[in-house]
């Protein structure tokens, strides 16, 4: 018998099956799986991957057995259909399309309606009773088939389409009548001869063969091996081709076209789910010039195919263990699927459908942890836009943190704690925050900046308060003097309503109405599933009670990272925090350290109490001191505005006096200056001032009954000398309130690893340290030698470059496809970064070095415990990595907590499958031996 | 026969040898030894280490065996010297010294005159004929006895001291005479008497146990014991202790004192070099009452004794193969040597004798070569104040670059290049200097700066240039309006002359005679062994040819570093610079772009012929681009006076629109912010026409029959991907351009690395980089997290320190040793850092990261090409660094270059030793192991 080169799929069977992807390419293998279903597949048949690679051994040519393999396919195809390949009144159409064993983008996607020619397009349209249907039909194919197996320039088709429009003075395609349509047919056949110099091929096997010929050859242009070089995919497994028979839904009102979902993609709820247009084609459906009907009227208009049309999709979704979103088209009676493929859903829906399949004992548990995108979550975490409103967006920044608000604009920070005590919600509008807005950003419902990145101070600060952020808004023009902002010639004064949306970065006119989420009790089902997969702590970075009971109740199990620093700024303390700073004296400033710590003492305190025996992590002050000062620019604005105004004398020295200490503090870099422990050492007073606070505070609280475990941390530490300084400090201090108190409470001394220094030499500096937090908002800053605060411009540029098709240099649209190629990336081209390394931690550099300082920190202290508290606590990727190498625990704001527990779970059980995956292969491979020798044995 | 406890050394012959330090201590060993060599030594014996065991074992008793063998070595003693312990007429008086395996701190010094009591001080008077110097050594001898036997307060004696010369009237005790010092003796056993019950002890047996007992206590005190911790000494070896005859040379006219060298320890001439005074005690030769007699005159006063001395001393110079300094007396007519020491020298006389030795054939041509401490040959490329002359010192900063200038003040550069061009030697004030200073440092003879450490940019640019340096003087106030400095009440205006020492920090008034030593013929020769023994390459850091040249001249092979900013700064480029980065447009930037390449090029030229073939490495652009124009706060002030002044509106926008973009430009931490290759990749087209200037410059130089090998440099590469753009960039310019010339000439493509995160990802980077330059400033910068122009301060504070005693808080000494403790320290007891790492290569941190990166570059590409050319190239102890792992380079400023080999030479000749030592140890070991096989085998 001779080779088998074309595998035959329909009428409820196919010769092919899942397995044979090799032979079949992804998509042959698939439609044969579903035929043999008994999913009614438009019937077709897929010629082999063999017959590519004879195709390219062959000189492009292929083998006479294969043609005759498909004429005997085409054959059965038309018995099946009772159609006829280019019969007159009841032509067969098939689409063509290519179809390699992994997805490629680069290669021939689909040719429709092939078969078609002058005398079927009659008999098209006498069957559909629509003509120009037929004829559109026709030019369509005419056109995909000029471009991609004649290889023409499709403009020469668009341009005589716009003539034609210009010529009948209308602007849309769907304004031309079959006549036009007919006229244009001819004129593109007559385009393909004058430029090929043959006339447009007639007979629907040359059709065919040629087709078959243009996905041989496609596999081998330059963006498929682009992209298979880029995916190490070898160019040697060739493409297989599929040929199916084309449907129609627009036969008559026994025709119908339709799509559904098997269960509501917006809710979850179990219902079928769907719409569908009687005598249409599919486009209609969408197009929207026909309104569809809710598919549960399929049910009366025509029973039968409907309790099919449920059969199979219920089917479907359990063969696939999940959710389909399915396309089918009805022709004469019948029912076929077009398409059938994991629906999307939003979030809620998600979980929702998650939780029901595990009752339904459809998947497990993992499963269904393993089935939400971690970072989806946060939709069901704030408000959202509700999805029915309409509004009017007037301006786009960066989605800085999530959610949606809506409030009165406002230009200052003062202006927002007055305006959302007359109890308006507030936006507060700024060019760029500081921590001098601290107080405004907690008073208002969102924040919008001019200026700034995904982690400026705004954006980092919102996240932080779990507040929605919209930054980096460049549209926008503020005039701080007139109390209002210019965006594409509109005015927004304060007292405007404006509403932003913290997911897309859109900044909306007026008031619109928001969705609160609530956490229904699927979701608290799945975490809970989930916290039972983890093997990693989840904690958060909060600086103050309220932020920590948020955190506690987003499941938090203690606080990674307590920012003393935040306490520093408020009202009431930071003139005395720049009384402390400004003073010349180590007496005078422990002056002013003695009026901070009782305040400090209650912050913590408060902490303490709410975290209730959790370990609360509090990290000495950190900012060089000039952040707690006015800025220098605006002194000496200041003082030469005074001056030249021969101002008061007292008040210019007193300025002078403030400017001479700033000048002092001022520093080139102050990222890397004098800061953090380098702070503590040379001013022991208040780092000793803050430790008493901790401990005292502690003490207290342990007294009330309630159970303490603080964990003092010590900022920038770059040496073991630094942190054996520090610790004795810690420990002086400690102990000694512990015996005022006469009360032994449990405490760490650790410290933040954020220096690559640190990491490198972490075997000495565990010597003196309990834990280890890392700090990556730093360690990425001195890895890469990228100030957070500046990068911002240049990253973008390293990102942008990326957007650029490396075929064409066409900047790709946000899919990464590129408008002129045709071509979808699924990765950056041409990427100088793939990823800003402040929201994802760069594994393969920063992560090195976290690894090395793992490595020998735990090589001196075996028990140390690591953590994370940087931006990346909360970013599912990096908490994979995290869970891969011996962290602990991570630590992310609160608002990121349920992200952070979900993406632990899912990483546990990510490796727990590699593992049994490694383990089954290693058993078979042993099992394996073990056979071998026992025949050598025998021998 | 009894244990030996007690080995004798005298009368030419000793019991022990150099061999016996574990018994003997250091210290008796070479007593022994000296003995043996026919050294007359002050006979005396040693007790060994096994009794100090002995002593703690028995609970601090000396065991009676013991007490007997020092008896019977006591009357060996008398029997030697004639003399007799306790006798009135001719008292015998020892020293008794601690003296431990491993000199030590810590422990017992010297007690003098042991035997001294109130009869044999009679018998001194009498022999010495000097009632006053008898009665003075008696009353330093219970003071000292009181302090460190019986442990009384010394202050109790001081005060005594100072009551008596108030009583007097007098402030120095060389005025008191031998009544008051009779009286003082008396007034000082009173004392003893009064504070322990118990007279002072008469019996010089009990004296001489007391004091054996107090040295061996002196072996547990706090110090010892915290000194034997910090040098892991093990605490079970103990001291022994040495007692030895004391000799004088104020006996009469028959003795003698004097010092003396075994050469010239100025010049290095060999010749007999030493004072004496006759009828002397060793402090009246340094005391300076009486001028000393030239060592020659000894000749014709004691012939036979000076004949004995030279002797003695030529072979102690050939023992030790090294000058000696040595101390002798002469008692009645018999010659004693008091110590021989390795004697100091300056660098010119090191090198000298380095050199005569070897044709003396001393030592070797490798022994030459580690005789001279690198950092010494400082001296000789600068010149130097002539040791002659003398001044007065006005004020003291950092030493920050070496040699010494001397020239009239002024305070801007523009006035320093006027100045200069009048003829006049100028020294250039600046509160600290910057770029824009570059033409004013290049015009100046010395530069004195009042802030910046000694890697600010003065010290940095001074020592690249050359050119004298004092940095960071803060004594001084300058006035810039008025064109003056006040220092200590004295005003200096400009044109003052004044004269720097960089090697000393020291600030001179006046004019002050310079010496310009020359290269002599023994120093080009040591080069030019250090040259055959050292493994690595020795380049410059040079921008302009004419530093090329000095580099040259000082044997470089090559450059490593040739920064192509600095080009810009010049007079008529900076304009245009600025120009092109107010530029706008791609197209506007291009415009000056094209003017500024032809004289790049020409710069470029300069370079290729200087250095005939050596590589030229040529950095591209790395600073910000702000560093280019008018400082923001400067511009800020401007603007707001030009308003407030309502001054002419154009000038006002024009400077409004620089300071716009200077805004734009702004960083908050330049040093981690936009440059390097991110300015290069951002704007390709600056980078495009360097490379074109570079590569036509080396076309034409090759097409002149100079051989041109340039190696261009990416700056701050963190990623693969950079360098891979920036290599394809200059590879097509660089191809283009060698096309138009029609010439082929040879060029590398690398990078530094001097980003933690490059090191980390060395393998990647080194895909596309040819070599790797390390540049150790910016990468311990971001590997410390240290802004080297902030770091100053906490740096300092880092190290102030550990300058306390650990012992009692006080500020230790230079050399490190406690003023109230009498301890010294061989190393900072309570360090943060040891040293500056922006000084000297940090290995555990930064060096860490450089082994990293050198492991996985090579891994990648095994031929490698890796080189330094930070600040630390130039250091000794980086140097080794760089030979011990792999470099193929090390690149420093010129004036370092001679330094730079010599260290390169030192750090192979000390591999090699090592590598015989380690070679010979297994040897050894394998013959044994053989041994014991064979011995095993005839079993």
């Amino acid at each position: 018998m001779a080779k088998k080169y074309v595998y035959f799929f329909g009428g409820g069977k196919a010769e092919g099956n899942a397995e044979m992807k090799d032979l079949l390419g992804g998509k042959g293998a698939n439609l044969a799986e579903m035929t043999n279903l008994g999913v009614p597949v438009p019937p077709g048949f897929t010629i082999t991957t063999e017959v590519c690679r004879m195709y390219y051994a062959n000189r492009g040519r292929v083998p006479k057995e294969v043609k005759e393999q498909v004429r005997k396919n085409l054959a059965k195809l038309e018995k099946l259909t009772g159609k006829k390949f280019g019969d007159s009144k009841n032509p067969l159409l098939v689409s063509v399309r290519s179809g390699a064993k992994f997805s490629m983008p680069g290669m021939m996607d689909t040719i429709l309606n092939l078969g078609l020619n002058d005398r079927t397009v009659k008999g098209l349209a006498e069957r559909t009773g629509n003509e120009r249907f037929a004829y559109d039909s026709y030019r369509r194919f005419i056109t995909m088939f000029a471009d991609v197996v004649l290889g023409l320039d499709k403009d020469l088709f668009e341009e005589k389409l716009d003539e034609k429009k210009k010529e009948k003075g209308v602007s849309l395609d769907t304004e031309l009548d079959a006549e036009d349509m007919k006229a244009l047919a001819e004129a593109f056949k007559e385009i393909v001869r004058e430029k090929t110099g043959k006339p447009f091929p007639q007979n629907p096997n040359t059709q065919l063969d040629m087709a078959i010929n243009a996905v041989f050859r496609s596999w081998n242009n330059p963006r498929a091996k682009f992209y298979r070089k880029a995916n190490n995919i070898p160019d040697d497994l060739g493409t297989a081709v599929n040929v199916q028979t084309m449907v129609f839904g627009n036969m008559g009102d026994d025709s119908a076209t339709g799509v559904g979902f098997t269960r509501n993609p917006a809710t979850g709820e179990k219902e079928f789910y769907g719409e569908y247009l009687v005598n249409a084609q599919g486009e209609d459906v969408v197009a929207g010039i026909r309104t569809p009907k809710p598919i549960k009227e399929l049910r009366k208009e025509m029973p039968a195919v409907y309790r099919q049309l449920v059969d199979i999709t219920k089917r479907l979704e359990k063969h696939y263990k999940d959710v389909q979103d399915f396309e089918f088209t009805i022709e004469n009676g019948k029912l076929y699927m077009l398409q059938t493929r994991v629906g999307k859903r939003t979030a809620m829906a998600a979980v929702k459908i998650a939780v029901d399949m595990v009752k339904e004992r459809l998947i497990t548990k993992e499963e269904a942890v393993m089935r939400i995108e971690p970072i989806q979550i946060n939709q069901l975490l704030h408000p959202i836009i509700d999805p029915k409103a309409e509004y009017e967006v007037i301006a786009k920044g960066l989605p800085a943190s999530p959610g949606a608000a809506c409030g009165v604009v406002v230009f200052s920070a003062d202006r927002a704690v007055e305006v959302a005590s007359e109890g308006k919600p507030v936006i507060l509008v700024r060019k760029e925050t500081s921590p001098d807005d601290i107080h405004g950003m907690d008073a208002a419902k969102g924040i919008l900046t001019a200026r700034g990145g995904m982690t400026s101070h705004a954006a980092v600060v919102a996240r932080q308060m779990g507040k929605t952020c919209v930054a980096g808004c460049e549209e926008i023009e503020i005039d701080e003097a007139t109390n209002r902002f210019m965006v594409k010639g509109r005015t927004i004064s304060e007292g405007d309503y404006i509403t932003l949306n913290g997911n897309t970065g859109e900044v909306i006119y007026g008031q619109v109405p928001l969705i609160t989420p609530k956490l229904t009790g699927a979701f608290g089902e799945l975490m809970k599933w989930a916290d039972s997969f983890r093997k990693i702590g989840v904690r958060a970075n909060a600086d103050i009670p309220r932020d920590a009971q948020v955190a506690r109740d987003f499941g938090a199990e203690g606080i990674g990272l307590c920012r003393t620093e935040h306490m520093f700024f408020a009202e009431d303390r930071l003139p005395i925090m720049q009384k402390m700073i400004l003073a010349r004296t180590k007496e005078e400033r422990e002056k002013y350290l003695e009026q901070l710590l009782p305040m400090q003492k209650e912050d913590f305190k408060g902490l303490f109490r709410v975290m209730k025996g959790y370990p609360v992590t509090i990290r000495l002050l950190d900012p060089p001191l000039h952040e707690f000062l006015p800025k220098r620019e605006d002194l000496l604005v200041e003082v030469t505005k005074l001056e030249l105004l021969h101002a008061d004398r007292e008040l210019i020295e007193e300025k002078k006096r403030i400017l001479e200490r700033v000048e002092e503090l001022h520093e080139f870099n102050p990222m890397l200056g004098f800061r953090g422990v380098r702070v503590g050492i040379v001013y022991p007073e208040i780092a000793r001032m803050q430790v008493r606070a901790i401990m005292e505070a502690a003490c207290e609280v342990a007294k009330e009954r309630v159970k303490v475990k603080p964990e003092i941390m010590i900022p920038l530490v770059g040496m073991a000398s630094e942190m054996r300084v520090m610790r004795e400090l810690v420990v002086s201090v400690a102990e000694e309130v512990q015996k005022k108190y006469k009360k032994k409470v449990p405490y760490l001394v650790g410290t933040m690893i954020e220096l690559p220094r640190a990491a490198i030499r972490a075997d000495e500096i565990a010597r003196d340290a309990e834990f280890f937090s890392f700090g990556t908002n730093d360690l990425t800053q001195t890895t890469y030698g990228f100030s957070r605060d500046d990068a911002g411009r240049f990253i973008a540029e390293y990102m942008r470059r990326s957007e650029k098709c490396p075929e064409c240099g066409e900047t790709l649209e946000k899919d990464l496809s590129c408008p002129a190629c045709n071509v979808t990336y699924d990765r950056r081209p041409d990427n100088i970064l793939d990823f800003d390394p402040f929201q994802t931690l760069d594994q393969k550099g920063v992560g090195d070095l976290i690894r090395i300082g793992i490595e020998r920190g735990r090589g001196t202290r075996p028990n140390l415990k690591v953590g994370i508290c940087g931006e990346h606590g909360g970013d599912p990727a990096s908490v994979e990595f995290c869970h891969l190498n011996g962290f602990d625990y991570v630590s992310c704001s609160p608002y990121r907590i349920p992200i952070a527990r979900l993406a632990a779970a899912q990483a546990a059980i990510r490796e727990k499958e590699r593992t049994r995956v490694a383990k089954a292969a290693s058993s078979t491979k042993r099992s394996r031996a073990k056979s071998s020798k026992r025949k050598s044995a025998k021998k």
